[in-house]
């Protein structure tokens, strides 16, 4: 098995020379390409994903888990359809933003490029390996992609589809590249490449990538948790406020987006608190509260310890609060959060102003669910996960996030004076 | 004496009041208050700088040295015009990009935010500390600087003044701190405030970034050196190739943007060398040529050694290498240079269009001289820093550089469906 070492300069190398060969017509055509390689090449993907599957079982994993790991003729149509639909995207590399004629009479303006070589960390799901690589053949980025044991088979047999691709376009396969070893080394290995690394990139639970983020001498983008909050204006319409709670709890609690905690103010605490948490509990949700809201439901509520107001759930279990106001509530969010999203209900449009300037996270809703927090409902067409950083991209990363830029000057013999 | 963690504990709990309360009129009002506090207190920092070059004639300390750290009247009313300057540039803070309607019919866009909490390392020049807390305070960010020992009573004296203008206008003066240890190991206590601190800007020597960079757990932006090229492109205008040659050499050789290499294409270096080695030599340039060049000038170019390919001069030296057309000068450009500042001389659109596609550098020129790498000449108004690194920030950065953005999403009781 050839080193990370090597994998990564041969990534590098390949994402050099794509850079001079890499065209918009040459990258569409891949992602056509690639989206009818995996229509064609079903029965192969399927019998090496039973594989997994059947190693899944035998190794005990949660139902859940062999859920996100199954694939289907479904998932693989909807990892086709994801591969044509960036390439339909516009391509961000080459744009020129802004090319200003400065008073000397040259031009300047910000060209966008590839950012280089990316390491993809990820659990999980297999549909995230093509997703990622056409994000990267897309964005002109070459990717090291390593994914979870449990899906490994499947992940090979899916990057060896990607290669074929590459290589039948005249393109250096190595490109996109996986580390075949399952063994946790190999991503401390890759974490330490700068030089042929350019970002690291990993996504999953929040112990993988505290542990990519202390070994990394590489820049990372990620977030750890989404701790999102949805906030109760006293001025809110209470309708829209119990649609948006409910919603933002509810419809996908096990994802990063969904609330965990309401803020409600304490003007309104008895008047809409009654009809949320019986709703709530209505759809199974269980309720932890403050004090404050103890007070209201004596019975029905447990008590919400000081960790309940930094957990992240990801089920049906919500913690509830009431605060004097948004100051106290921008106070709760900035303390106890994560900064993923959070929302504000309230038909205050100075309330809603002080919270989208105050609240220090990635996305910031007004009068709407956190889980509209997504690169395809943002329009960016498809994400290559979320940033809670704040250095380079913040929130949903798409294509362009996926790109930097560099200075372009157009003279005709210009100098400095 | 306070360590550097109570120290970033204040500065950090001074921006998040400021988020709250840094109006751009507020901002302003600061900057200009500065600019006048400069000008009025002029006796006392000149007698507080006098110390430090008393101090470093005792130490020993070349007299460029002590030249970049001399204040006079004149550098001092620099620095207010800086800061003048600094205030009239439209504020980053708060714009809102591309806010686009969706589909579902809520708004989503981006706003641009502060970073946070900045930390600065720079050396010798004082006026660094009055243009780098300018910018921070226009930006919206709190900043901890850490200038050179050498500077010390005036980078001292300096951010006592900043820190009276900021209190004058009822702003915690924590917004703006330097570390008063001129111990080393304060940097390194700085760099692993992650969570208090979310950027570091290292400006200086080479060592001292490798040093900052190696420590850190925080973000760095950087650019370790300037290896800057010249390529003089076959269909290149010989008076344009000489002018931009000499410009970029000679203008201020001691700067990162300055010339340190020059191309010359193999089909014009009979015509073009004669001269260009002749014109710069006779400015006091000593050449240090490749074979092909000594085989035209056997006896005044001394050999280029492998090193001199990589070597930032920053002196009256240029190594000079003939080359075989665009793609090798591309080719000897992204292997031997540092990604900062690069120029191609040529009338040929095809060869400008591949050089700037193709090399790697933050800035890339067509028919203009490097020396124009610059935030004032590319219209940034000032500039932190210059960035040789890929994310977030490249080339010169000035304002907006120094923002962050987030989502905002204003909805009508919008859910995810």
């Amino acid at each position: 098995m050839q080193s990370v070492r090597t994998l990564a300069s041969r990534t590098h190398r390949a994402y050099q020379a794509f850079l001079k060969q890499g065209s918009t017509k040459l990258k569409n055509g891949m992602l056509f390409g690639l989206a009818e390689a995996l229509a064609e090449h079903k029965p192969v993907l399927l019998s090496e994903n039973r594989k997994d599957l059947d190693q899944g079982t035998r190794d005990g994993l949660s139902k859940a888990l062999l859920d996100r790991l199954a694939l289907s003729d479904k998932t693989i149509d909807g990892m086709a359809k994801a591969c044509a639909d960036i390439a339909s995207l516009p391509d961000p590399v080459g744009r020129i933003t802004e090319m200003v004629v400065r008073p000397q009479g040259f031009r300047v303006g910000r060209m966008r490029v590839p950012i280089g070589v990316i390491g993809i960390i990820y659990e999980a799901r297999p549909n995230v390996t093509v997703e990622a690589a056409a994000l990267c053949i897309k964005s002109g980025n070459g990717a090291i992609l390593r994914g979870g044991s449990g899906a490994h088979r499947s992940n090979m047999a899916l990057v060896r589809l990607i290669q074929d691709v590459l290589k039948g376009c005249g393109t250096d396969e190595n490109l996109i590249s996986a580390i075949e070893s399952t063994d946790r080394s190999a991503v401390d290995e890759l974490v330490v490449q700068e030089g042929l690394v350019h970002l690291i990139i990993p996504r999953g639970g929040e112990g993988l990538i505290r542990s990519v983020v202390e070994k990394s001498r590489i820049p990372v983008l990620k977030h750890y948790k989404g701790v999102c909050h949805v906030y109760v204006h006293e001025q809110a319409d209470l309708d829209m406020a119990e649609n948006i709670t409910v919603n933002a709890k509810v419809q996908r609690p096990a994802v990063c987006n969904a609330a965990e905690t309401l803020l409600v103010d304490e003007a309104v605490a008895t008047l809409f608190l009654p009809r949320i948490v019986l709703k709530l509990q209505s759809l199974g949700v269980e309720i932890r509260g403050c004090e404050r809201t103890r007070a209201i439901f004596p019975d029905n509520v447990k008590p919400a310890a000081e960790d309940d107001w930094t957990a992240e759930y990801l089920d049906l279990i919500l913690a509830v609060r009431v605060v004097n106001g948004v100051g106290e509530a921008i106070d709760h969010i900035n303390r106890y959060g994560s900064n993923h999203t959070e929302a504000v209900v309230t038909a205050d449009i100075r309330v809603a102003e002080q919270f989208v300037r105050e609240v220090d996270s990635s996305s910031v809703m007004v009068n709407a669910s956190t889980r509209l927090a997504d690169g395809g409902v943002y329009g960016l067409g498809a994400e290559i996960g979320i940033s809670t950083d704040r250095l380079h991209a913040r929130g949903p990363m798409g294509l362009e996030e996926l790109t930097s830029y560099k200075w372009v000057l157009l003279g005709d013999g210009h100098i400095r004076e």
